[in-house]
């Protein structure tokens, strides 16, 4: 009889060990958020870029181990999520930050003379970077894409969407955090599909705002990222 | 002996005594600092408002019970002021502060597309002032004065300039701080001393920067709020 | 038979004379061109303040003595109007005409950056008098109402509004033409309908644009002026 | 004696025939007008452009060929030359003109909101090359060159430059002009000579007006279009 107590004590303690080291190994849920403005407001919508990093988590099985949240505001510029930070990310503990912002740091200037000033922009980056690296966030700098789909720099903001996307780089190399380059990766791609230099309809629905194509590209782009890091 | 040492203690207990008195009844220097932009940079040159402020105190005898420190830097905006509080105000344990800021927030739209939008003029305004008034800061919030000094309301920057003077009344009342209404008593100074309706030459020399009248007049005004406080 | 056929031919001929003396009596019609922008180019349409003029005079008999045709095109600032006033008004001559101008010569220095600069504004406008002048046209001009309603003059393009006004002010003087001024009009009516300074709602849809009641004031106002000349 | 005078009559023929055969050989001077804003106005001073063309026509023995007239004025848009065309170059009935212009058409957008849209550039534009051609005048239509030299299209209005130095091509191409591709050649110029992507300092002192290479190089690639056609 002690021989069975024992034995059915040594079964429960292995499976309770098993159980033990596989949940060890599993790997925790990544908290992944997506901090921008109305393109990323728009990709955590049906068919939007979140969505669809979601629905390729699933087919590679991997939908448990990633909790992707949205958190684009339409109209933010780089000030905007500085003042939101702490309600909309940090209190949120995550793991990884999507940062993807600047197009309307340079848009406004035009739209509504309140653009942001290119020293300005970088201190207010450099501020958001700062305070999730205290936190030990892991995080990836995203280049304002476009505005406007030309391919040939005759887009009104080209100059500025240049200058702003070379100071992320400059800041992710400085703070040495994930980068994804949209700026280079959409202007190779309309390189290739846009012969007819469109300002709009391959990418984006009208200049700036994704399309089916467009939330699908920057889904897989940073999926890639994501995945690789 | 006993007596004389006695009489010497006592003497000696007078004086403590009757130093502490005195010290206790002298006020303690005041350090006032002034937060703001060009217009407050050139305040702190010799002419300039801060300089007149000194002179005016030393008349009055008052020259040791007020430290009046410039903290101005040309092209400030709200959310510059913000990004150096910490270094320029904060660690210098300021007991006074006048914030007077705003012009750039409302003229750089126009001339770089950089101004700031009315919500996070007071977004940013707001978080200097809880900022300040957790270090139990005595603030005096100042309306910015003129772009142009047209009575009739001509000048391009009026209909911000007034939006964002209320703005600022407004924070005033909320946050209980004191106010120096620049933008209302520099008109009512205009409507009498600029019948001809002139664009600058009256209390500035370019529009926006203060002439020696200007420089007078603020410094009179700004005395006027800090003795009566 | 003398006599009647006499009386016959006399009969006949005071019939002629007496229509023909009620034809001459009768005043030709007039042609009256409205030559502005987007507000204009609504007015034309049902319920717009073209067609509000047009049942006015209809409910006065005086249908026949006026031919009101719209000519404005959305988004025109003066010189829209000068590249297209040889087309749109001096082809099909008119007696009559209103200019409306001015709102997006202001407005669009901060909605894209290509307002019209005051000198230029002045001189466009002259070049257009001129023309017009030169083919005995019966011109009024009219001053840029508003954009937002806010009566503490505190909206942001009061300055520029108020200014450009001037403006049109000094050149009804200088050419001696006809003057509404809309401006001044709807200050006066806002600052007795509009006690809670709203920005929209009591003459206008969107800041700028009429509604019912803005259309009726400017009918009305326009007919005042049309018929009092 | 009849020789002799007949000798001197043939002597005396010969003279004036050939005087005559010289001069209508000769070519008449070509009037060459040179007009643009604050860049061209610079040209016409010592040291400017149209100075450094003069000196090498002169170094050529062609200074009796071309008369060489400038007509630039500081801040001036495509609109600005179509006001003053009428009096600053029609009036003087020049042969050549070279048109320069849009920089400021550009620029303005942000430093003034007084820029000038695309469609209403062409128009100008177009309006101003119908008249010179009505008296057929041969006209340069020049591309604005550079606001900032940086040379990876990180300039501020590098968007807008392109775009509406295409503008300027399409023009000259539809209206069979001559084409001076400014943007083009600084462009290539700047590729080879401004290795460290400076903003200014290679062909410009301020990122817009010419310095000494500027103005020589710009006299160079004008005088090699004025001598090639």
């Amino acid at each position: 009889m002690r021989t069975t107590a024992f034995r059915r004590t040594f079964a429960l303690f292995l499976l309770i060990a098993t159980t033990s080291l596989l949940t060890a190994l599993k790997p925790k849920t990544q908290k992944v958020i997506f901090f921008g403005d109305s393109i990323t407001q728009q990709g955590a919508r049906p068919g939007g870029y979140i969505m669809k990093m979601k629905d390729e988590l699933e087919k590679k099985g991997l939908s448990s181990d990633y909790d992707l949240i949205g958190a684009g505001v339409g109209g933010n510029k780089v000030y905007d999520l500085y003042l939101r930070m702490d309600d909309d990310v940090l209190a949120q503990k995550p793991d990884i930050v999507f940062i993807w912002i600047g197009v309307n740091d340079v848009w406004h200037k035009t739209t509504s003379g309140t653009g942001t000033d290119p020293d300005k922009f970088e201190k207010f980056y450099s501020a958001i970077i700062n305070k999730m690296l205290d936190q030990h966030i892991k995080i990836f700098l995203v280049t304002p894409a476009v505005i406007g789909e030309r391919t040939d720099f005759t887009n009104q903001q080209d100059g500025d969407l240049n200058a702003y996307s070379q100071i992320v780089r400059n800041l992710a190399q400085k703070f040495h955090t994930g980068l994804v380059d949209l700026r280079e990766i959409f202007h190779t791609y309309e390189l290739k599909n846009n012969p007819g230099n469109k300002e709009s309809g391959i990418l984006t629905v009208d200049r700036v705002h994704l399309n089916e194509a467009g939330n699908q590209f920057v889904a897989d782009t940073f999926l890639d990222a994501l995945l690789a890091k």
